[in-house]
């Protein structure tokens, strides 16, 4: 599978800040990539950070204020592996996390789903929050948890991944957050799915059902959006001003959202 | 410096459950150990599972309904490096999770210490929590998270160590929870502290000031409490009957709550 | 009908406070009733103050420290008339209340109930919160409201009221919450069921089954817990000590919840 | 002192629905007015339900689906006489109501404000929320709350009102919400403020400072906004389309917000 993605970010630095993107494809497949950062025209450099799961953060410390672009463009040739859950990691997956606070939705997990397991339950719990929820742009707060989704009924896709998650750790499933490049999403954007972990593998859940799962590309993985926001500061302060992101696929696959599907 | 901790568990096991212990005290120092396990009497074997920070699980599966016993002692003399946070660490601590929704708390952070930083702010935080907050046993709710305490004014160790670590968090200090053995506690239990991640180190932060910080020994270390509870389940249920905790040191410390310490 | 009912309450002043009590029984059906106040042994005098739906408050200002006690007995011959709600109240009892929050849980509702109404809908809301909800004494905050409730799936009988309560306003069904005297209820305590206005009348709704509906005898109505406590403070500080209800009446009728049934 | 009002609001009615507005002028002074309202082009007869505090609703039932106009203008001369707080209202308006959550600000109110009270704890609560929030339209959400507020520091009016309104509870002086005309605020709209009672009477305090308070006109006056929406259903659905509002006096008077000035 050959597939090209692109992202371009301007942000207008307020203040000296320290700049964390989640924007270039996880370690795993071939690629060919480049990333160019500018602040008001002059070359900016990154530290690249190894992140869980073979996440590839880049640190941009001291920042001055200014005009900061980010452009970064990558081609990749292949699939990735994934590893399967180590036993520290499955039980870090079923712990609540800030955006998906299973605990609170625990008795309501068990009062819907408590009698499915397995494949079941990851179907049951798809087609139930794509039913439930409708998706509405802008319509949540970046401080927006499961429970809060749970009971608006709306969202966006972080919303949606993080419900489903919520969901599936109050049933014991381990699950976690893919932030990803999604061909055939429209209108394009970065894309949020869950992964859940099930007969010793991990396999996509997305009930937006807005892009076909089998040529997803893995960026950032966490225990939800708090681990995969693709542009953040630990200190300082700037305002994004104007994002592009591109993502294609030699062949635009189909799905059959009925079926496991790993994110490769 | 020479500590003796046990603890000892009872708890009825409802179903057929997965356990997870966080009970023993991390890798680091030497220690002389012994991990008694049992299920109406018969053994029960434990797989050692390794968590972050030297955090050593113990894993039991497929637990029949019965009685559980647990039986933990240690002798540890010497006491622990502790290591920088690494860049990753340093990023996944400033972010929120469960129990510490620091971007909630942001602007009330914000508003109360805006213009600290360094040892300042941890001064800071540590009194106003400490003078603002009861400690009131059993006032808290499992899902209580800093904002919470924060409105109530009033919670257990936990409850101290989520809103020192949130309100930090808010101001860009890298911060999480450990739980600890803490020789000279009164009542005699678990205890749980912040560490919070200024100058190049670790620093001990308990606003409740109930134990010296010099001897107290780290058994699990996370987000927040997620990550650390001495009992819990995976699958199944269980219900904790009693809990006996000790912990000794050969000679306790004194502790000034205005100076740096590190967790050892 | 002949109804019999008495409370004692005895509680700690520790600061001048103004006091507000609500056990007295509604006006309605004749009663013949005395109200006994004393701080420290000596009496004290109480302002009776008209509420909504024939409450009858009463204030006691400027209480000192002390021991203060209340004796109230009733004995209440025949029935009230249930007055119909007046265009501003079925207004008002739609809106969402403090503990009632009815346009948080408006998505819920409607997709639990949404094809219901009338009679049916009653039944409906009435035995899916008797069901979904376990019956657990002091499980519940005195901040809880219905969203906290739902999620909890546990409570007291204000909380079961306040759950069935937003549901119904989610569906534009007016509805009240009514402090009453329970014959019938083990144990004996003041309780709290829901009002809902349906055929131009009032209906009691009590999720909780734990008392037969045609002898409750009203204390007071309003829009939800925060209008009916039995004993609360507008200035000042006081401390509950002990508490005892009685309630009885001389042939205690059968019920059968399916059945529409006014409070009288 | 002469003001004369308008509101003209279109909507669409997607379901029959039954409709209330709270956009009439409270009873007070001499008013001569004009309602007119249609449903595509037809008029529509509404019924006047008298709501506490002089406010009067305009009820339309049975409502069809199609484009709703309402027309509503009024010339009013002198001011009003605001009554004293009955005995009951002093104590509902103290009490916590939906979006014044002062149960759960109570401790912070405590802390920031409990040495004050009287006139001067008005001022401190007014200029602590006036210089604390961030006034941004579109901030808030319809569910959000008190504490809500308190913890985003941004809001519009009804936002701020909120807050003053639950600060002022905690610490036990009644407050409530009035819905008002406001000549010279800008953008004109709608405006909300707080009313406290203090010293026997009620006195306006509004955090925002948009508009002078001695030209402000009485709309609908209740415990939240839950009393004062100016366009609602009590069933059924509709959408707003557009909404215009004016409010002038003829001398517009300044303000000195250090002063205690009642809502005439």
């Amino acid at each position: 599978m050959q597939r090209s993605v692109s992202a371009q970010l301007t942000a207008t630095v307020n203040t000296v800040s320290e700049v964390v993107l989640a924007i270039a494809v996880a370690h795993g497949p071939h690629r060919d990539e480049r990333l160019a950062i500018t602040l008001d025209g002059a070359p900016v450099t990154a530290e690249e950070v190894a992140a869980p799961h073979g996440g590839r953060l880049h640190l941009l410390t001291d920042v001055q204020p200014g005009t900061l672009e980010v452009d970064y463009r990558a081609d990749i040739d292949g699939i990735a592996e994934i590893e399967p859950a180590t036993q520290v990691q499955r039980i870090e997956y079923i712990r609540p996390s800030r955006y998906c606070d299973s605990d609170k939705l625990l008795p309501v997990a068990r009062a819907e789903f408590g009698d499915l397991s397995g494949k079941a339950l990851l179907d049951a719990v798809s087609s139930w929050v794509g039913s439930q929820l409708t998706y509405v742009s802008a319509s949540s707060r970046p401080t927006d948890g499961a429970v809060d989704t749970y009971l608006l009924r709306q969202g966006v896709c972080r919303d949606f991944a993080h419900l489903v998650i919520a969901l599936l750790r109050g049933l014991n499933v381990p699950a976690r957050l893919a932030s990803v490049y999604a061909p055939g999403l429209d209108p394009m954007d970065f894309h949020a799915v869950a992964e859940a972990y099930v007969d010793g593998a991990w396999w996509v859940v997305d009930a937006t059902a807005l892009a076909p799962r089998l040529s997803l590309l893995r960026i950032a993985t966490g225990r939800d959006a708090a681990d995969t926001a693709f542009l953040s500061t630990l200190s300082g302060s700037l305002s994004l001003q104007s994002m592009t992101v591109t993502a294609t696929v030699d062949d635009l696959p189909g799905d059959d959202l009925t079926l496991l599907t790993a994110l490769r």
